[in-house]
């Protein structure tokens, strides 16, 4: 197996000796994001001061941003904002769609969808008190309850736990056909493998800054707007960055043209600095060949854990079609097997109740890293070094 | 005048030469944020990746961040938090307002708010659809228009343009005496002078990291509820960081107890630690000292800028009781007034469509600034420096 990408690996900055297999949780340090943030600081903070706004591009870098990860998702430039969270964007566009959406009064997800999405469903339904309903269902029945009644369809393409991707293309089609609208969530897809948000004709979708687009801790959020609706909607969330002229000074809101008025208020500029940095590193990167070597890299781990370690039982789709770029294992200590793994310097991550998950991001994750990773979870698993007490404390973040 | 702040004004990386009347709309760098935010950047990002949550203290960064803010803003500890955007986080309490404000439909605020708190209001009813009402009147006429229709007083304290302050007390007791729920946006207050929440019984309050309290550009803002309302609120915006146990990944959002349910997504790290090392600054300092000499300081500007360009209309309220700490002066060509200014070693700014303002921070700005500032000031008018062509062009953000 080549390594495409020994280039690319030289962009990030990782601990000597460390297989980081977490790049799906928080990505690895850029090198080109220490020097840009400082830059930002002592000179456009410390020296430029307030004219940090026009003289360091302040005022335009969330479209700047926004427009780099749109050439990761398949969307036109103009149609990706980068803004606060997830978590907000989701409720942005879940706004939105649902006043787009008519009289239908169903939401549909899926028990595969990260939890804080449904909670950002849940606060909705609660704050319009229009007797909207979230239906979560399996994921495997998402395409046989879309009906008449479905406002909003409303997915993560990828499950955080399992990897178990959704065909976006095809559920799209279908809650279209129904006369729904549809919101991706795209945290684990974006810089994982190639999306097609213009081709598949996807109405909305939101995605995470800091995972494989390795933006920095809690980085600004995306959120994208097939620009067909974008001037349609009204915000929800409307505040000054949104309106059409933010220092006229109007007392009324009037939603800027299309994806900007998406923005609300003044965007964390020292982390979106750090993003904006972050995503330099795609400049020449062909996401069909990261697709092609994470396939490679999550099938040679498979192989090489369910060898070496049978106790251990794949969560993760066995066929790469329907599987994002992450693997995932079951085991009743899970929680444990992971600090012992941190511990011997393989770092995945545990998710409740039963399941240790590796990332695999070609980027800066190599076939070298798979096999040594393997060999260590070999150990930790025969000398059942999970079974010691420093290892079963459980952390405030897990 | 004696200098009392001398050593704050050691805290902070000001460029040689340069007065800075503009900490109102950006406060300038306090020397720890650099090494602070590197520091992030390299260990807690760089070498403890995804580690930096529990070992880097990122977690708790928003409460421990909100704490300190507590203490500049008079409210007790655990009930601030600092999270997203003033404008998100006002969403946030104009909606928990509502909710238990009942079937009263008016929300009353004045014209001299924030103009992005009002298209907040504005998105807020919008999004209810319940026939909520925003009544926008003068200042001075607040008092008499809150009613037993009044669901929510919606202030700022102190007027952006003018500088003119609010009797928090008297209407926080105002409304509370018609019923109404009261919400306060104390961005030109937390770090100007000292702020009571907690005695004057406000409900609710929001603030702007990046103005007095120095956090840098688009600082996270922060979020205030008086701590009997905190567990009655059920969040409009509800996501995982808001939820009892983030980590447990559950399908119903379950709100964490007290200020923590106001979080959503997750924070930007690297501009909340920059915020957080920003607030050590006012250690030791007292708000009552700096009140004092920010009222000496602003006296000073009126007299010295009054005597010497009578053609400037003082916008401020003479009388200090009613002022917060910045001063205005209308110019029929403020903007051009302000580029040369700016050009000549002044910094203020300018908002739409008359005012030319600065902002009296005695953290870093001392009296023999003031007297220089005036001297330049008299300049530009006196020589009709703003005249000039290059001084009209103007830039996107003013």
């Amino acid at each position: 197996m080549t390594d495409l990408f020994a280039a690319t690996r030289q962009k990030f900055d990782l601990p000597e000796g460390l297989v980081y297999l977490d790049g799906n949780s928080l990505g690895p340090l850029p090198k080109s994001v220490a020097a840009r943030v400082s830059r930002e600081i002592t000179v456009g903070w410390g020296e430029k001061l307030v004219r940090g706004w026009n003289e360091h591009g302040w005022i335009d870098m969330q479209l700047e941003a926004g427009n780099r990860v749109a050439t990761l998702v398949g969307a036109p430039q103009g149609s990706v904002i980068v803004a606060d969270s997830t978590s907000v964007n989701l409720f942005k566009v879940l706004m939105a769609a649902l006043a787009m959406a008519g009289e239908r009064r169903v939401i549909v997800s899926d028990r595969g969808n990260f939890p804080s999405d449904l909670y950002v469903a849940q606060g909705v339904i609660g704050t319009l008190a229009r007797g909207h309903v979230l239906r979560i269902v399996a994921p495997e029945d998402v395409e046989d309850v879309v009906d008449a009644d479905t406002a909003v369809l409303m997915l993560t393409e990828v499950d955080y736990r399992t990897g178990r991707r959704h065909d976006m293309r095809r559920l799209t089609e279908k809650a279209h056909a129904a006369g729904a609208m549809v919101i991706w969530d795209l945290a684990h897809s974006a810089g994982a493998f190639p999306v097609d948000l213009e081709g598949c004709g996807a109405d909305f979708a939101v995605g995470c800054g800091y995972k494989y687009l390795n933006g920095g801790p809690g980085a600004p959020a995306f959120l994208y707007i097939r620009p067909d609706h974008a001037d349609q909607i009204q915000p929800s969330l409307a505040g000054w960055m949104g309106h059409e002229a933010p220092f006229a000074f109007d007392l009324d809101y009037r939603p800027a043209p299309g994806i900007d008025r998406m923005r609300v208020g003044t965007p964390p500029i020292l982390s979106l600095a750090a993003f904006t940095s972050a995503l330099e590193v795609w400049e020449g990167v062909d996401l069909a060949a990261v697709r092609a070597h994470s396939v490679e890299l999550c099938e040679l781990f498979i192989r090489e854990v369910e060898t070496r370690c049978p106790e251990l039982e794949l969560a993760s789709p066995r066929d790469a079609a329907i599987r994002g770029s992450q693997i995932s294992f079951r085991f009743h200590e899970g929680y444990a097997v992971m600090q012992a793994l941190i511990a011997n310097g393989v770092i995945g991550d545990f998710r409740a109740p039963d399941i240790i998950r590796f990332g695999f991001t070609p980027l800066y994750v190599s076939a070298e890293d798979v096999t040594k990773a393997a060999g260590i979870i070999e150990t930790v698993m025969r000398e059942k070094l999970w079974d010691r007490p420093e290892f079963r404390t459980r952390a405030k973040v897990t």
